[in-house]
């Protein structure tokens, strides 16, 4: 403002806006460069994700990896806290689109957040395995570097599973696509050495959790860490629908955290 | 609290948030009644969709429909405010989840909800066709006790195509799935009657748009109108993260609606 | 497009985004033309809400009056369901401001939005009173009117409050205002005769609630009824912020709607 | 899970809940453990936020300084993104709760945070000069830490104001408070420490902005850093309000960046 502006034009504005995602003239729709009506039909739900966020097609391998990953971690109940609150907006008198949005808005660092650092923590590992020479090693090292930092592991130990049942569905379509050269392993061997590391340095086993399954099918894949939330942002707003859907039928109003029964020993708390 | 309440239990809190869509115990979890295990590596991201809002597996002929409605809607640009908004938000510090719900937020019944309320629409003249036994007929009559309502008939009209390139694409699929008695075709028809009822009386023709072609498919399969905004917000969510992720990446700070360029004029207006 | 569009220009970018809320250029900062210096340490923050959405300053009575709302509305506990989501999202990893943000969304129809409904069943009343010549038989009629629609009747009722100790504090400062020639009292007269109205019609006595008593000064002060609602945002975001805080210094992560301890019998439902 | 847990109680609920914020009982509202009915008519808005927040009620002084504060930042046009997004938001066909919600959930570390972190680097920098004895050597260190860290040094630089208009108003009341002992005055000294060392190191003056003026403010009355932000929100839903609210009496649709003119522009970039 101070510098002699330019003469602004109409390009500028259309530049600022400008995009390699998509390009909409009138009676065209591309996305990624593909006309929307060679996708329609052709591509599945999961294929168009990875198309819009890649700018390619998935191999059929690894479009069903990122399907299985997608498929895993839809749902964990109401007492997940962005459940909870997808419900509880539902009976506010809102949109079902503005309770999947309060529940997608609290997917942050500590609620899902996790498989975006376990991605990186994995990745991590894989480095320092090429310059130590032993997955084993390099996972005790980095584990070391990330528990001086914060006392959570991301993508490990859950608060009452203590065998993820989605663990070794996830991790052996993994293993099979590592035997079928669609992915290299190295997150999924990365993972397997944290696992190895937390069993022997613990009273109790401190076994993988979803967001670690999901960050070593991602990061196999080769998305970037901070896609392994979005990624489940994807998938959890299938669930924060379904239930925020179920609430809705059933007509409640307002409903808070807890039932009416309980308010009065609430209210004389 | 006047009248003497029951005793409140522990139960009455976990009733409170009981659940048909999904069982969570320790080391088990099960979506709609299947366990996860055997779902992963299994159902599309297309088919687990259509399992928690509905509780059964579609056939693969509906969940190819299904698929193919969620593809069509991924994205339309950064001029559709929701996009801008996502875009904008990825500029801001604040985390890729919440870039997405903030778009997400937008999808009301204005900016998506167009699909539901066509829904609605396409039924209305489903029934109206049964007591006139002709669905021309129907569809005028309940146009105009629409259009007495507003002057916006849902699902129908654009500010720019005149040729949607999804619609012959979507519809073909649904005449396809007609003629193969995957669906009834009730939606279809009474599409169409609207869009020869608005073919001749206006002086250019008002095309069916994307709203209008995903209700005929959502209302074929049989959802509920609500979920007609419930599954293009999933669909819609995947072009907000592309555009959020895409943002991300050029690194700008505070991304207003306008570039910098432009602001000397726009202060001085 | 179809019709030649003038070449666009720069000015209508500008034009698009043109406001009369504010002004701002180099060096200048206006609101509602007047320059924020003139403003700071001037006018109060309930005075700059008035300015902001009206144009004008408030009369000190009537800034009383519109503060006075705003204070009683500020929070109702984590029983309310904007409260609960505010604090379990401020556990998940994600600012205080999307803390709030999220609390803010479910404001909606059925959560605050009686406020926006109630002024407009007053504003009712009072025309129907103009017809009637008599508020009570106004009153009576409007009410049938509503009730035909819905079994809810806005800003009377509570769950738990049979005389809610706002009421008095509020439309006893609104009686003095009318006193004093501050506002008209016509809300005021119809929120009294509907409390009338229930009173005799009902076993027990239907109160008027905060929706209620603030959407009589909000009328009183001549706020379009959907403002109501606006205030209530900016009241109730208070609370929430409050709320959100006290759970940030608690260091929960992922709090969701039941306690751990409660979980397994949850899980086990 | 694994740990035999106690019996859970009805308790538990309510305690997992508690709060110091308010209290909630039949015909009982106390904020803070002040009745509501002795808050309403003389509390203002600014004193029931500090009430909120932090459990006393202020000083008159103190009140007067945070009033200037929330005053000061309630707008700065629709080119900021919060604000563009509730405009955008208005036109969609959701609530004004949803519009503001979804301006609000923008104002994250770089839209709105920089007050958070500029309170932190002014309460380094105090820290600093008691060791140092000297408030300008205590500064240019401090900065230099910071500088490593980012090139953004938060409350200070703007994209087009060279002279704040709002800076004098504000720190002349710091001044003013300060030479009144109402605050120690530690704050400001180190803001003005900050803005001598960016006059005499860069070839173009980089004033402080207004982030950082309300975040002296903010310091100086003792509120933690994290509540600058808290504050920031409180103060822009205001603007974010008013601008929806303006935007919504345009009776505009799916509003977007760009204007309709500039469309085919863009369309055919």
């Amino acid at each position: 403002m101070n510098d002699e502006p330019a003469e602004p034009t109409v390009r500028d504005v259309s530049d600022w806006w400008s995009t390699a995602v998509s390009r909409i003239e009138p009676n065209i729709i591309e996305f990624r460069g593909r006309p929307i009506q060679d996708l329609i039909g052709r591509i599945s739900f999961a294929g168009v994700i990875w198309l819009m966020l890649r700018g390619d097609v998935p191999s059929p391998a690894a479009e069903k990896l990122l399907e299985a990953a997608l498929v895993s971690s839809v749902d964990h109940g109401p007492h997940a806290p962005s459940v909870a609150v997808a419900r509880m907006a539902a009976t506010c008198g809102i949109g079902l689109n503005n309770a999947v949005a309060s529940g997608v808005n609290l997917l942050g660092d500590v609620h899902g957040g996790a498989g975006e650092q376990c991605v990186a923590l994995l990745a991590e590992i894989t480095l320092a395995e090429r310059e130590e020479g032993d997955v084993d090693r390099a996972a005790s090292l980095v584990i070391d570097r990330w528990r001086a930092r914060s006392k959570y592991l991301p993508g490990f130990g859950h608060r009452f599973h203590t065998v993820d049942p989605r663990r070794d569905a996830l991790l052996g379509l993994v293993e099979k696509a590592v035997a079928e050269r669609v992915v290299e392993g190295t997150y999924l061997r990365a993972a397997t050495a944290v696992e190895r590391a937390l069993a022997a340095a613990r009273p109790r086993p401190v076994p993988i959790n979803i967001d670690g399954c999901t960050a070593v099918v991602y990061g196999e894949l080769g998305f970037a860490p901070p896609l392994a939330r979005g990624l489940f942002v994807l998938s959890r707003s299938v669930g924060l629908l379904a239930h925020a859907w179920e609430e809705t039928g059933q007509g409640r109003r307002n409903k808070g955290p807890m039932p009416p029964s309980i308010l009065p020993t609430f209210l004389d708390a």
